[in-house]
């Protein structure tokens, strides 16, 4: 190449972030080196300490600095709700929501056997321990609405079968401010299967 | 926020980064977090290394880790033919095409006035000084087709005024592999001004 060796490894190791090809690691290189130096030191830093620090949290499984995360540090989160999500994301969209106050399990991910992700790879006996332990009352499963995010809530319900636990799925619907017109046929069925008077 | 300082620390760094917002440093962050902790780490020491390393080509302003990039480094492009471009990008793309073997002129940027961008910014005093220095025969032109470049390119050929230098800018015309029915009609204006006999 016609730059600096140093120029086409920053290029190179760009490409290990995700969406970022070719081209748009070559924009992101230009850019700090051209006008943003001292925000690639505090990236580079930021990625080192990120990178050597974060843990998973002993109890619900999400990225922590410490032995728990900040959630699990709470003592009015254990409140006999405990919401289960695939990821990290996830978990912050509801904690962004802000309206559910309880505790969560993340399962980092879904059952997917052709991928080699079984029951033990995603924590399935540390959260049937948690439920146990902490005397769990109602579990809400919001795993993704997809063929695995259901498999993966189906398999924990069979798996809690014959206890008492009440066992919750998310409610699908209509999205807030959607139009009818753009939702598809599945999602409205949903919908009216789960119509409610209006006094609710 | 739900996570831990470090991730957080990570996803505000990433946003240094053009074109990525919160949602995209929130994925990246994850990405790396979850599957790509070695890419992460890489990352971190090629920025560092990046970033203080880094420098201007004493001769071309192109980003060189030494004082001569290896193009002003190979003896052989200094042919008498200079190219001037706006960014280092518009070298790579002259390079990765593979034909043009002079040398370059980088001016990191073109004069805009209204931005606090004179002539002393993007070095017009040692591209003259080259130009005179090398014995430059053909300056080449190839500033953006913008009004900026534009303008840039009339200055520094302003400049030129009355030396015995061939100044030319780069051919406007229909893209190769283009269709004619989507190309706009500036382009096609200069495409049929710029028509040539088809034996050439």
């Amino acid at each position: 190449m016609a730059f600096s060796p140093l120029v086409d490894e920053l290029v190179e190791s760009l490409r290990c972030l995700p969406g970022v090809g070719q081209k748009t690691a070559q924009r992101m290189a230009f850019h700090l080196l051209e006008r943003a130096r001292s925000g690639g030191t505090r990236l580079a830093d930021a990625l080192n300490q990120a990178m050597d620090g974060v843990r998973r949290c002993d109890s619900c499984q999400n990225f922590a600095d410490t032995e728990l995360c900040p959630i699990c540090e709470t003592p009015e989160r254990k409140n006999g709700t405990l919401c289960v999500v695939e990821s990290p994301s996830d978990l912050l969209a509801i904690e962004q929501a802000g309206d559910y106050r309880g505790g969560y399990f993340v399962l980092m991910g879904h059952l997917s056997p052709i991928d080699g992700v079984g029951p033990e790879e995603i924590g399935i006996e540390r959260l049937l321990g948690r439920i146990r332990e902490e005397g769990v009352s109602e579990l809400i499963l919001a795993t993704n609405p997809t063929v695995e995010g259901e498999a993966t809530a189906h398999y924990i319900a069979d798996r809690l079968d014959g206890q008492n636990v009440l066992i919750t799925r998310l409610a699908h619907g209509i999205p807030v401010g959607g139009e009818l017109g753009y939702v598809d046929g599945f999602t409205l069925t949903h919908a009216f299967r789960g119509r409610k008077p209006l006094s609710d």
